[in-house]
């Protein structure tokens, strides 16, 4: 099934559901209603429905879902079940903090290795990933057919930097610095917009009224 | 003005905006036209006019605006120009990130104290923020009418750490756990949901077929 049939917000909100189901497999629950799932997740039932058979889940309106089933199929629908290598550029404190993250493997993206232009950090293992220095980039990237590359690199390094990756064969780029990557058509990007995301935090609070900032 | 009266996708292009002006004031560049705007960052012209005109910009259809000008505007709309002081909850590997990452003062937060359930971080510091341990959550928060919560403890201890900060006065929460909060009415939450996004990026990487990923 093609991305572009399955509605970007289902594609949001099947790794919640995910998240939510292996809550209840570890704590030993077997079956679940969609309506249930529907409540505690906030969303309305017939959308939990919908997304469900989007991803392939066979409905069972009387006797209600198999966790475990629900899990392996949303798993296999958003290709969980296999993993992407990926390379990160830019091991700063964000970058970091990526390769210290548990589960990322889980969400099926391995990270096999990192780079800086700080050739000091060469050679340094953070968690499991060894730092490499950045002339390496693009012959292992080829050799290893890296098709993800995960860009935690300052805001004035990210557009030359994924411009690398590109020219090295990554086709996806999940970009970490709060600037709009300009990149050639077909190159796949998600930006993960921090500040973006404190920004419309701040500014519904300040509109919520009794606590507007403090100038 | 309301959040209620502003659509929700202007308030997450105008950060890009920011983003975008910043870098061409550092660049030294005094002038830009919307058009100009919307060629680099990919938004339609009509819109970022409609967009700077919510955040109140004056339109200049034949001078193009002024960098410095629209920056201030931007900053005063997204209450940027002030602060407001935030908690985080959870000193592991993100946690640690984001008390090191730059720019969050700019971005209208000041970290001004972190928390740990691990009483052998209390009384490290972390940038410049001071770790302190858990009991003295409620009685800091409240004293220093802290509003703004950054919850970046583990999945399974993220609703009981969430309940404690709305029961310590806590009325924003930036959630980077993995898990829907449950939260009384009133409540603001971000969720940055690292995992959604990196899910997305995989499964449109494999719908884009050549690179399917390797089972």
């Amino acid at each position: 099934m093609l991305v572009s049939s399955v509605p970007l917000p289902t594609l949001r909100r099947l790794p919640r559901y995910y998240q939510y189901l292996a809550r209840l497999r570890n704590a030993g629950q077997d079956q679940v209603s969609a309506a249930h799932m529907a409540e505690v997740l906030g969303v309305h039932h017939t959308q939990v429905r919908k997304d469900l058979a989007m991803a392939g889940c066979q409905g069972r309106p009387k006797t209600g879902h198999k966790v475990a089933e629900l899990i392996a199929t949303i798993e296999g629908f958003l290709h969980w079940d296999s993993q992407s290598d990926a390379f990160l550029v830019g091991v700063g404190s964000l970058g970091t903090a990526l390769l210290n993250y548990p589960g990322f493997d889980k969400a099926g993206a391995r990270i096999v290795a990192a780079f800086d232009q700080d050739i000091n950090k060469a050679g340094r293992k953070i968690g499991e990933t060894l730092v490499l220095s950045m002339d390496k980039f693009t012959s292992l990237a080829e050799r290893m057919h890296i098709a993800v590359g995960i860009l935690t690199v300052p805001a004035e390094a990210a557009q030359a930097t994924a411009d690398l990756m590109v020219g090295s064969g990554i086709r996806a780029i999940w970009n970490f610095a709060p600037v709009a990557l300009d990149l050639p058509k077909g190159i796949i990007v998600e930006n993960l917009e921090l500040f973006t995301s404190l920004a419309l935090l701040l500014r519904r609070l300040s509109d919520s009224g009794s606590a507007a900032p403090e100038s």
